[in-house]
């Protein structure tokens, strides 16, 4: 548990939330600003951040949990689709530093647009250069 | 192997790629059309869409690597914080259908803001009603 953790604070019942599922090590609740109505948040109960930080075991039950809510928001809400989208660090737009997984119920006519800029490299090169530099720092 | 499959080509070798990870279930390969560049995808080698699909073992090694991915974007590009994204059917935005993880390296000067557009259940009874259809689903 972190103080002045606002997640900390949902898992142990200082700040009400509006669960969906919840085990021993995950929690499932509502983000009260949806960007689809049924958007919801996966969070680890052990209190970690960024998502380099969390141990394989974690990982792995985390999205379990996600792939679950995922398939029910299909199945309950009758969505045509999911977005899962996770952020890490306040440039990446994460409020929140306790790592958390947005799993949100997608609709053919539900007008979400996300802004998906997509860029150029210079060259072929260019792109070979940070693939090696993301290489090297495996 | 999906037949028309753009990414199980790039698995063959068909269509080619700038890789950055490749054991016998995953490949990490650069996207051409990167959101901010060192975006790399994170797929499984045995074609499946989407992420309800997959089994466990498939998922926990997915996101091992993408976090893998991720912490090498922060040490060898120095990013300061990283997405993670992943699209399920048209609706959602997804433009392969074999399931794909993005990794986006994120930097404080990238320019880069998601259409966040947060909305607000018309009362706490809409938001608990909805959970409710989530947790019956589940």
């Amino acid at each position: 548990m972190s103080t002045n953790c606002i997640f900390c604070k949902i898992i142990s019942g200082e700040v009400p939330s509006t669960k969906v599922y919840e085990d021993a090590e995950v929690l499932a609740f509502m983000d009260i600003g949806p960007i689809i109505k049924g958007h919801t948040l996966v969070i680890p109960k052990h209190h970690v951040d960024p998502i380099t930080n969390a141990p394989p075991g974690m990982l792995a039950r985390l999205i379990q949990v996600v792939q679950k809510i995922a398939q029910a928001q299909m199945n309950g809400l009758k969505a045509h689709g999911v977005n899962i989208m996770q952020a890490n660090g306040a440039s990446a737009g994460q409020v929140v530093p306790h790592l958390h997984f947005h799993v949100i119920p997608r609709f053919e006519t539900d007008g979400h647009k996300w802004n998906w800029a997509a860029k150029k490299y210079d060259s072929i090169d260019e792109m070979k250069r940070v693939a090696e530099e993301i290489k090297k720092a495996m």
